[in-house]
């Protein structure tokens, strides 16, 4: 057998899923433990399936320490789907809920959430490029609930303290693209919601967290499947989950404790961005990064060359040496690295390593 | 290597799939034609993954024959999301639309219908126990649309002719558990749709078919996950689509065009639900189909027997000599065997030859 090739993916979602757990998916995908049958082919009212949801659940619980007080759901839809359900199921009627917009998908939020309701903007950092985090907050004592997205995964910013919301005034929270990244006191979240894709496994699934007294507010007659309550109560199960997808984010979840659980992978993420942060910073303005060091991103890591030519040829040079998904978001442009958990801290340094070089040649 | 052990899968969705779509998934698992990564960690906007969803569409418009003047979208949810977005999207204000009961997935549809507005029984078999088709329809000239559902997966009656609506009125399907089982003349239809895990592929991906001229109906300002004219206008791409049950269903796709397309899958069908209809005819009244003959699904034979303990034997037996999934639905009981494209004759006949025997044990 030929060695196995595989890239540096740098991807900014779907990105990079740990080599040992594609192995054991591949392992196990004609015949998942004995039963005969693929995991994509079992009946997810099979016991053998009830056994990798429940799985699934317990170990993001253990993962992160989520009280019992706390559901997950795995929904479809992806944050975008959340954006809308979000508001729909708990904002009540003639409510207002207060955003924190730092960067483009925020803002999306907030786009969706209008749509249905009324919205205010607690801070906007949009006047200065999307390029740090809000200094101060104008909050609503009377608001729904207070949303933010922790990592703005185009513009690179990231929380590191979650916003403090008024007494009584739950805080929501998109996090998406730093999920089981690093710690997260979720007893300070009512709402926590994440699509699969970057850190957590393949796209199709999207992680909930949702604590209980939040049910109460699910207005009556809402279409099932968009339903907070409904999915709650059947377990995610109200028709047929994305099994496939549930079973992946299971084993990515045993990965993470294996390898030490969240306190160690905020470790190694943080060695990663050091080390590119690092590397930009002293190219002598060659590389510069978007965000403002203070509010700089552990996952998504956006940066410009000198011009577009020079960022065309640096991500096509990068391609040929193995290194994939350094072109910036089509919405703004320029470069960007994805450091999610699979990452490995080879691939950062070859990436370093590689921008050095590239520097050398075209600087 | 020891031998691969596949059961026997009649399991009503997630269902069987075949084998050597499995095989070749499991081959490219870790690397994707030469690319070093997992279909599962590839940027949907690569151009690798544009060929991925391109090439299904392809082949599913080849299969069917669908014209260009329709659409196809790869969707999460489920039917029992569509059964939402359908009335919101094509329903107009203060419109009615006509529905056809035939079993428990259209009483269901016609449930989440009723929450967004208007709905009229153009048809309801439930009086009759949901065994057969209904005779004749009282049908609204001036319905939004007809909807009705092909093949009813818990109850196992099937429409081999679909309904003709009023002049003017499009025809709606819910071709969950039949989808591409057999030829269709998709240009009665306005809309089909169908969620992936009974014969395209594994949960987590909905297939979409609308004609063009449906998407000026859908009203502005929808949640964009919701609004299937953002979704056709963005290739099913607004957001990161369930890239790996796209691949799969694309796998299948070419499976079907390979072992003849969609003629000669309908001929297996015949086949094979001829084999276990004719065994349940045959055993004296020991095992008693559901359905009335003239109604008989492909797909979904649901039966009892004389008793519920020697139901529950008979599964359990059935289950030793690795037939999986006879158990019926959870809501009626019984038996069930489903028949669906990647279930073989000799799994059939495997089927059949257990039934013989354990009546002769237990009859």
């Amino acid at each position: 057998m030929s060695e196995l090739y595989r890239s540096h993916n740098m991807n900014a979602g779907p990105g990079a899923l740990p080599l040992e757990v594609l192995q054991q998916a591949q392992t196990e995908l004609l015949d998942f433990k004995g039963t005969g049958m693929s995991v994509m082919e079992m009946s997810h009212r099979s016991k053998e399936f009830d056994e990798v949801i429940q799985t699934a659940e317990a170990d993001l619980r253990e993962l992160i320490g989520i009280p019992s007080n706390y559901k997950i759901l795995f929904l479809q839809g992806g944050a975008s789907l959340q954006f809308a359900m979000v508001p729909m199921n708990l904002r009540p009627v003639g409510a207002s809920a207060d955003y924190v917009v730092t960067g483009t998908w925020s803002k999306t939020a907030v786009k969706e959430s209008k749509k249905l309701g009324t919205v205010r903007l607690a801070a906007n950092t949009e006047n200065e490029g999307f390029k740090t985090l809000p200094t101060s907050l104008d909050l609503d004592p009377k608001a729904a609930y207070l949303h933010f997205t922790s990592n703005e995964t185009i513009h690179g910013v990231e929380f590191f303290n979650e916003p403090t919301p008024p007494d009584g005034v739950p805080l929501f929270c998109d996090a998406s693209s730093d999920f089981i990244s690093h710690p997260v006191d979720i007893t300070k979240y009512a709402l926590m919601y994440a699509g699969a894709q970057k850190n957590a496994g393949p796209a199709g699934v999207t992680v909930v967290i949702l604590r209980d007294d939040m049910l109460e507010r699910v207005p009556a007659n809402m279409p099932v499947m968009l339903d907070y309550k409904i999915q709650a109560e059947s377990g995610s199960m109200h028709n047929t989950p994305p099994c496939f997808s549930i079973y992946m984010i299971g084993l990515v979840f045993k990965w993470a404790k294996k390898v030490g659980g969240l306190s160690a992978i905020e470790k190694m993420n943080r060695a990663k961005s050091d080390l590119l942060y690092k590397a930009i910073d002293e190219s002598g303005g060659f590389y510069t990064g978007h965000a403002k060091p203070e509010a700089r991103s552990l996952m998504n890591i956006p940066f410009r060359l000198p011009s577009e030519e020079l960022e065309e040829l640096c991500a096509k040079e990068a391609k040929k040496a193995g290194i994939i998904g350094l072109k910036g978001h089509r919405s703004v442009g320029g470069m960007r690295a994805s450091l999610y958990n699979a990452v490995t801290i080879d691939s950062v340094n070859m990436l370093v390593n590689f921008l050095k070089e590239f520097q050398r040649k075209n600087g």
